[in-house]
């Protein structure tokens, strides 16, 4: 396999979105610099555009370069929070997990693993845009084995992660089809590998369908935190913060949007779309909420353009991204 | 008239969606065997493509199929109860009431009758899909005419039914432009000719605009019971289920779902859409209320696929479609 | 500069659409009359086909022309309040207030200026359809300059407006790029040409971000009450009605409703989207609440077509409009 | 049945596109004035929203209103021929030809004759916009009945006329599930009549598949000139000109053109496309061959919005009655 | 692996279109009865729903569907040549290719061999939709392998086949990003293993762009046909079509249609659109063209929805499979 | 005035789609290096995002982004004539030349051409991709100073240029509105600045309609060759290429192309569409036939996004520009 990292591109500075329309210039992630060169960086946006690990309607691949492209109507300060994720860390686009093996997914979940070793490696904060759920488990090995970046020695690895899980579907279901990995079954391999502490896993806004109650079975009998769309429906955003903030106390945690969590009005771009879902401003303000927390690695998930009307689906995803940014520059900063 | 179930496709058992993926197969509603064979039926899926009683935008005759189309994306158990209505019961896609006489409203409305008193008199509980609301009249007739599927003995009549009606219109309108039937008349015409009984219905999300306050006049003289959208977005969902279970309380019931009751976001493919409706976790968590209640039938209209864009509107309505066949499902396993 | 009002449509009457169907006819602002005799009129409502002022995405000049189109759909009565705007007024469309110096913004301000001032010194409520926010600055000149339509004698300027903002933005920003004049900045011309009194100024669900927090300082710093969509989110759409009523108190008042106020699943045809906004339900509800304020004049911004899918924004900013013209009515009617 | 002929809409004069940009005003077809007085008009366009006569996809009531917007992107002078239909004549938009039967067709069809018969009897041309094409029929029937509104003595019925009808289908079929009348028959009905002279009869651009041969043999049987599309293709739109005029030689004729005529890319919004069709610069130049002819009256039929995209088909179908208009303004300077 | 023909639809006579209108039932192919007892059919039409073998766009598995559905827009007799492919042969549905093994294109490829292993050996026709390119090659080798359906004895190989391959792209390249497999190859591959004798095959429309010329020299140096786009535009649809059949002669072929053979405004919903291609017309003509030849299996592929709009992709695959049905049964009748 | 070539993004190497999938990476014009390093680029392509010049419909702005995107479809070599403009010559993506002064248009044109005049001097041929043809102005300014940035010497400005221009209008039109500066206007202004020589300019594809007809008076008055669409129709696109390289010998010359010269099926995505244009393999085959001509500069314009559906219209401007591109990389290997 290849240098992970060789696109070559370059953004030596921020581009300035007061001197320039935000419709100019090749779209980057919010038009953050593209760089190689990881020693500079605190949180790095990569593009993972693999969709192989799908069960149904594909297209994901095509996510990265539709999240770029509508992130450029996003300006700097955080209007709700103040939060301004450029004043102190530098953030940059490194481009794309490039995907050389497209034909067989543990191939690509592999190349993936190698590009995020060497970022967090770096010390640098990833902040990955997918492409389907079943990229986590790669991202999230990588950045297992190398602890938080900020907070443990290089090489010692962290041990298992909490996590803020928010999504339509628990993802810990089993085999698929004859395939061990797909993006129903992430979070259950990294159970099954050490990498998430499931006691420390809260997952929220589950809802829809399923034909095998086994994966419902399996993150309530491993120890997670299950929060039903009817509960959060319920007890609002604020007390599913709470509950988040409760169950992954004491440790560094993951943090991963699957965009099928909202409704499909917001996000009808999406593969496996469930009605009756979570309205963007509770997304944004749950996130919100995580400010604070050790955030060390974050991901969103399943955007689909092929299926997606007028840019909507990039466009929210594109606003829960920068809210996911801010909550890695809060945390980075502390750090 | 021809004989209104010839159509012959028949799927001898339930496809398995974890042996097949979703995306395949020809496309029966939640791809439930097709059947002509009505004895081992106990909920038949019916489309009804009629729109001609329409008074702006047509297109709802193509529902049905899109409907199908969208449900393909559905599982097997609702993950909010628990709910499996394959389990116990048999599921089973009829078909369409072809329609012979498309240019006379009458007619048509006479070959849905015709259809679905086969369906009543084999003791299956008919879920029907439009097609435009002027076809819950010549159901409402066949079932009225037959009683409960379940609990009646054929051929003695249950007397008028209460029914549950979720939309964003009344319906109780008198003639139009010189018909006595259009889609905005078919619940007056029900009450004056004896299939329901007024003072058990009761309608919710009521709202928009009329040219003609008599339409609100005649059901609340008629003893309905309306919760307007204000009273609705004031009280939340339980309380109109509360409320729905208390009017109707007493006796079998017909259960009618216009999707122009939903916010024209979540239901862009109808005719007569109406700004600020019902969002869709409201619609499932109110249908999921009423569990329990003695629906004999139930129908869900107005998807009118040329006004949709993504498929958003037959997705949603196929999803409402499920909560309605669990709300079924209960009521036949419990009779 | 040629005459202003020159085009000679003419609607005698109102379409009565119990007699002629919604989808016949040449659309005006909810079918009614074009007139360009202001002599007769209560309410006129305009086209202000100008986009020259936005700062990222144009196409609002094509706002007038889908509203119109879409308004169709609308009847006479408000379900919510039962309120009929064309019983006791002569409600006009006046046609659109041509743009003749379409390439310079000053210019094309001077003309709607013009235009406006015409209409407000025949004693006619200008109900005014852009076009971009850059257009609210003229209006409010020619309305200020005049007083209120109805209670103020003519020539004798009233002073400084109140005024209820509903936008996502603040539009109090300074120059940006060279120019004076944009659609960040009206309302803070406005205030420095005496044509508002900030302290009766309340701005309603502000959200998403900025390149410089100068426009927010100048909101909270001249005085006028912003309520962020947070706390809108938070203490909900009565509240911000009661604050609305107590802010804007003790004089005549502007209405502005920016379309991208709303969420943008509501209104995805806008230049400039804010993920997580107003529910049209609470929009609506919102405007219901401010009737019986004396709003002398009123605008609806921001609506662009060619970004639109399924004319889902236009429908959206027909029936907000039609709020509007109601809260209009209303004031005509007590003055 | 009321005054057809009741909507009081005015336009003193033509709108003037170098003064106003063509994105402002009103639309009516190609910005000319409204008029329902008919004494000083020479060619009356109409719109005619009626698609209770279609076979498979409804839609067509909605294409007057979307091909007056898109004429509005015309000026006035057609490049290729140097004509300015409205240098020498009066061209107005007389509304539409209001359906107050909108349920029954014979009922439709009854008031559009009326109409037209008003039209014709006060010597305007008639260029008519559907709306399906069962409306040809009446038409016919007004026209055929007052000969030709320039050359005929009023009252003396000018006979049988001639026609260029250019279609994918002959639309010379019989009944059809129980209706006389449908959008497949009108010229079955129009020979039998008398109405037609069927050996000045052309038909271009026929192709497809039928379910019954019948629908050729009439036309063949009855003596039309058919064209198939492969001979089209074959020969070329200079032959298929020539044999027009060949055919249509000795009298005055109807010009009738169905938009699906033209290949489904030119004209997706239409309610049965065939593959394979006319391209559009074809059309525009067999209808610039008919100059000279003496076309007395002309439709264009079955643009359905609804399964259009991007306004394609009613910008196409805009720019095809453009064409139509000129032809029809040469007969009428001629004569 | 499960048995590849087990869905048990059926439809036991073709849907009668006279009788039923097209926009009702359950949408099989052309609206064929569905079957899985191969004894009784002439030509069997079954859908692929495979894409895993793209190399950029993927979509094509819900080709399939979305062709079922626009194919019931058509009738029963070709208008151009008079053929009814009903009429003297038993054309039915197989349904879908399973595909149990969605993970791993080999696994998927072999499905597709075992499922038209079957069908040949049962003595059908089949007429296979895509899906992508790559699953041609198993088809041929299951064809190969039997031999003519029609005219060879079973078990007894008939050797390589003839072939007609319409495509903007040769697909004879080589391994890619590690996999033998893919939508470029599989005519490399069916030459390697001797399934086409490459001096009887045409390839017809190349044209765009490469990154290797080595695809274009196997062609070329296997013995291959090769018109390119330029060669057709510039000697018309005739002189391919005489070219192919010059090419072919000699024995059994194979016919293969990609979607992006036509240019991307018939196609737009397809994975690898390429600018300046066939038009429908011209692509029926040649289809037509070809009738007479010794056909004994044919596929359209690549047909990708969620890259469609409106449905024209599928409609014009429709139309395409249409013509291929009539030339299959033309071979068919003959034989 | 900022400098504006600032932009600091830089791509080393040329992205190499065998090892890269196309869907992957930031996207640059034909994912060519980015960079603002003059001193070893051959040709630069540059994004013009202006679109205040228009007359009607805006969104030009949008064009280079869509561009960008879309064409990375595209690959290396051209199949129609075999060469890869990569091979020879340093292609790359110079970024877009950045609109400062985005409320006036005199300012912007000054803008580009300040850029332009930069990219000339350094002695790269500029390709433009646009934006509204009132940037055609500047460019030339800039190209007419420096003369052919390969055959003269610096500072000797090369006098009028010839040019052929494919385009639906003359763009030879005078003030309109008040503005001397619009996108109908750029070739007269030319013309009176002594940048382009008329007797070698050929215009082909006009057609339409005009509301003055004094534009086609001047192309033809000051010698200019217009082909109009029915000329080119008649005669053939290799007819139209023979007189463009007789009427533009004996000098460098532009090469512009504005996108609505194809048919709008083709080019929907452009704010002043003209029905009845050219294919686009006539456009490809024009453009091929204009290889070995002294193409010093080039430009694209009017693609206009938000009117285009599916991208199509941006993938065949980019198929478009890739014609150029090897148009200009022959005249520069010439060179």
């Amino acid at each position: 396999m290849a240098d992970p990292i060789k696109q070559p591109v370059r953004y030596p500075e921020l581009a300035d979105p007061l001197a320039q329309p935000r419709y100019t210039g090749i779209p980057t992630f919010f038009r953050t610099p593209y760089t190689q060169d990881l020693s500079a960086v605190d949180i790095g946006i990569i593009g993972v555009p693999v969709d192989i690990g799908v069960t149904n309607r594909s297209g994901a691949r095509h996510g990265p370069r539709e999240v770029r492209n509508q992130s450029t109507l996003l300006r700097k300060i955080n209007a709700a929070t103040g939060v301004n994720p450029y004043a102190r860390l530098s953030v940059r686009d490194l481009g794309d997990a490039w995907i050389e093996q497209p034909y067989t997914l543990e191939g690509a979940l592999g190349e993936i693993e190698a590009f995020m070793r060497k970022v967090v490696d770096a010390g640098v904060t990833p902040l990955s845009v997918g492409g389907d759920h079943s990229m986590s488990l790669p991202i999230l090995r990588a950045v297992a084995a190398a602890g938080s970046p900020r907070t443990s020695s290089r090489g010692a690895p962290a041990g298992p992660l909490g996590m803020v899980h928010i999504d339509a579907h628990c993802d810990t279901g089993d085999d698929y089809m004859g395939s061990r990995y797909h993006h129903g079954a992430p979070f259950r391999r990294a159970v099954e590998e050490g990498l998430l502490a499931p006691r420390r896993v809260i997952q929220i806004g589950i809802r829809g369908t399923v034909n095998d109650p086994d994966i419902w079975r399996f993150s309530r009998e491993s120890g997670m935190r299950v929060v039903t769309m009817d509960e959060l429906h319920d007890k609002g955003w604020r007390c599913a913060v709470e509950e988040a903030r409760r169950v992954v106390a004491g440790g560094p945690l993951y943090l991963s949007f699957d965009i099928d969590a909202l409704d499909p009005v917001y996000a009808p771009g999406t593969g496996t779309p469930e009605a009756g879902g979570i309205a963007m401003i509770e997304a944004q303000r749950m996130l919100r909420g995580l400010t604070g927390l050790d955030v060390v690695a974050a991901d969103l998930v399943e955007v689909s353009p092929p299926f997606d009307h007028g840019g909507i689906t990039a466009f929210n995803a594109a606003s829960i991204l920068f809210e996911m940014l801010c909550v890695l520059a809060a945390a980075r900063v502390v750090a």
